[in-house]
């Protein structure tokens, strides 16, 4: 149930393979705290432009910041709302626009935030445990919720815990769940020696 | 030599720990073709926005496409190219501005491709190799010299190869080579519950 194991023509780790986004949660497993660090230390030690460390993030543990958790909640749009609502911790991912170091706008404030972000759920996947990240949030709304400074950007709002059978969704997304995932072929995406597209 | 364990507050996982930005490559080491696949297989199956997978990848491999790696090199900042030329591999990473699948503008397409890159690297450090991801490199000249669309931002060159002794590179950036890796701690960019910045 853990995971469906991609299609990959040549045998890539395990993480990286089993890493996928579920929809369905243990509604009554919540994470431990020193498991939650772990998740973080990962995206701590992700690499940046200039060791910038660009990206922000804001955990909303349900069952230790619980109106966190539903402010953060209340911003997810609808269709995501059906099934995170199981999830026991959301966390918002933000990039800050400038760098630390001169102020300067860094253009690399986004890919380093996605890069810390996708190393906690890589983290996660090694500790047995289901992300899910999601675009599916009003920005603003968590700006004005959160009190956020303009100096930053919600990138995304990823749903952390352990995953549950499929059965507990409602048919449509049962469905979603069920099935295989999917990439274009390599050679849409990765060229050599030139642009092919 | 291969790596220099983070400080990280509670255990996390070797790929993660391990993962690091040497400068001192060995020249005469190339990368196999299966090798290089698993890389770019690792940067396919991230998770992106959509399922949009907004990345792309010019792999210029010394050993196959020397010219283009040339071309490559030629664009990188000369602080870059000091240590940079011994790496056998060099791939461009860029992130499509639009959607594909509506042709609206995405703007998660620069965090989805930092996911992929570090895929990438992280997958390349499971497999004894080593990354160094550069943002110093002349990303216009890159447009031009490979004839890219302009819907497509260049967001780093990623040097790959096989870590050598620090002995190799010049005094200023052996010293660098062998500093300790730092991160800010885990109080300046993970909050709970709320904004504390």
């Amino acid at each position: 149930m853990q995971n469906k194991p991609a299609i990959s023509s040549t045998p890539i780790h395990d993480i990286l393979l089993n890493r996928w986004s579920p929809r369905s949660f243990a509604a009554d497993k919540s994470i431990d705290s020193q498991t939650l660090t772990a998740l973080l230390e990962a995206a701590r030690w992700a690499p940046s432009c200039f060791n910038d460390q660009p990206w922000r993030f804001l955990v909303c543990d349900r069952t230790t910041h619980l109106s966190a958790w539903e402010k953060l909640f209340s911003a997810l749009g609808e269709k995501n709302q059906i099934w995170a609502k199981n999830a026991p911790v959301l966390i918002l991912s933000l990039s800050m626009h400038d760098f630390g170091h001169n102020g300067k706008p860094n253009r690399w404030s986004g890919y380093d935030t996605g890069a810390a972000s996708i190393s906690l759920c890589l983290q996660a996947t090694a500790m047995g445990l289901a992300t899910h990240q999601m675009g599916g949030f009003d920005a603003d709304q968590c700006k004005q919720l959160f009190d956020l400074p303009d100096t930053c950007s919600p990138m995304s709002v990823i749903a952390v815990g352990y995953q549950a059978a499929a059965d507990q969704l409602p048919a449509d997304l049962k469905e979603t769940e069920l099935k295989a995932r999917a990439r274009k072929p390599l050679s849409e995406c990765f060229y050599l020696g030139s642009w092919e597209a």
